[in-house]
């Protein structure tokens, strides 16, 4: 069973990557997941990142599988497990539970907008009794400007005061340091991560478990150094050189550009198809993005490798 | 194989009644979409008011598979098929085409916001392809407070120019008549169903199909008369009595006032269940509910008949 004590650090919502017929490509996949951990980032797969909600929920509990089967060590693993119905989300779970990772990340229902915090909270409760396992662990996911459905403060107590050996943390990509604040003083504790490493060093000082950011897909190295040495010196200096790193992705739509930061440095064209509704962006932008990223020093050691060792192209 | 002419009418978003244990009642469901259809309603089964989104693909699949078993007739079913993922839409969708229903109503992925119109095409497109089906009629569905994701006209012109067998029609529940007028004007022959019976005399004289709308689950003689006679003299007065009864249930939360109008003068107190997010109210706003319905002398002739000849409670 997983130790509340293992959900901390810095987690990638990992990529998955898609054969030429759009099915995820499970080789890669695995690679990318073992690169990814050994340069010392956790593997928060099914993220919005992830394309997860792109996924059949057969395929997530395949993907899953297929990793433990691997070998990929399940207590580094936090897998989404929201969905908007309650069977899937008890599934996503239950599974997560019977692997034992460190933890599930897990989406309100995300289809009704305007709901209230009795139907979210009815929602968690019915997923963690029809779990009923000891080992599962949840981080709530606050995303409000993508899922509509923001989880308040309140909610969150009323969880935790219920279930508080299930109900751990929660990942807020909100982007409002306020909020992060304030859920940290609200609930010691309480395992708080930033949705974005532009709030890392803040969020780990004021007592923060870690972060879970899309683009620890791509900088995991820098982002785990940054969060192990928050406290020494030197620290605003990493922030800044994150903060720059950070800035260039976002003149690009963000799985368009990671999916294709790990196309062209992982020498793995497959790598850059996503699912509709997203697309992949042409290569005028393309160019832009990787003469940016030259520019900036970026690599990728060892990518290439870890991921043609695993190649299905 | 359903022709285009059938995709006409008043459709009920069919409500879908769970037992105690939150699974769907289907025998309860077989009775209520008799009923319906006894009414003059077609079944819109999987709608927003059908709650499909907190169902599992499985139970979905399941429930048509059921009706059709219990031979309710497909050419008047409507079947929701919209999916986050790609492999649901085409599950959904291809059932629906081998059952050969009227047609579809097929929302867009709504995990993602603020997503391109190539995005979508590129979705709309590939369900189609891989369901691979001349069965296969779909009207879009355009929600967007609440899926998020809104179908521009570009998009609708675009899919009707490269499907035009297959893209056949629309419900707009967006609520703008001028929305409407706009999808008339640009699509001539475009099957375009206002989301609310507000609408209806008025789409119906500009050339609209019908009228898919949560409130023809409980009052859908009317709504079915009103269209029927959308030309005729006194249609202003059916009008206003349809909005008369719209403006009440719009004093509570919509569907779960529907739910719990059948559970009353159905005398089927389980049908009153929702699947969390969605709660159910209390007992005073039902008494208030009820009463303002009985001063409107609201009647559901057998309705009581029909859903305890198929009880399960």
């Amino acid at each position: 069973m997983a130790s509340a004590q293992s959900v901390s650090g810095v987690f990638a919502p990992v990529l998955t990557p898609f054969d030429a017929h759009l099915k995820p490509d499970r080789k890669a996949y695995a690679g990318f997941c073992r690169w990814l951990l050994g340069q010392g980032a956790g593997l928060a797969i099914f993220g919005t990142n992830s394309e997860a909600n792109s996924l059949s929920l057969a395929e997530r509990l395949d993907l899953l599988e297929y990793l433990i089967a691997e070998g990929l060590p399940a207590a580094r693993m936090m897998p989404g497990s929201g969905a908007c119905a309650l069977p899937d989300a008890v599934a996503l779970c239950a599974a997560a539970a019977k692997a034992e990772t460190a933890a599930v990340l897990m989406l309100p229902p995300f289809y009704y907008k305007g709901v209230s915090d009795d139907g979210l909270f009815a929602f968690y409760a019915e997923t963690i009794e029809r779990t009923g396992s000891a080992a599962l662990r949840i981080c709530l996911y606050h995303i409000p400007r993508i899922s509509g459905v923001a989880i308040s403060l309140d909610l969150i107590g009323r969880l935790i005061g219920r279930y508080p050996a299930t109900v751990v943390g929660i990942k807020d990509s909100g982007g409002d340091m306020k909020h992060t604040r304030a859920m940290l003083e609200s609930f010691p504790g309480f395992r708080v991560f930033c949705g974005s490493e532009s709030f890392l060093t803040e969020t780990v000082r004021l007592g923060g478990a870690g972060c879970i950011s899309a683009s620890a897909n791509v900088n995991p190295a820098a982002i785990c150094n940054a969060f192990q040495r928050a406290a020494e010196s030197g620290a605003a200096e990493r922030q800044a050189a994150l903060d720059t790193f950070r800035k260039t992705l976002e003149n690009f739509p963000m799985i368009a550009a990671l999916k294709r930061i790990v196309a062209e440095f992982g020498r793995y064209p497959g790598f850059a198809r996503l699912r509709p509704p997203l697309t992949a962006f042409d290569e005028t932008r393309t160019r832009d993005l990787i003469g940016r990223l030259h520019a900036l020093e970026f690599s990728t050691p060892e990518l290439a490798a870890m991921l043609s060792s695993h190649s299905e192209c």
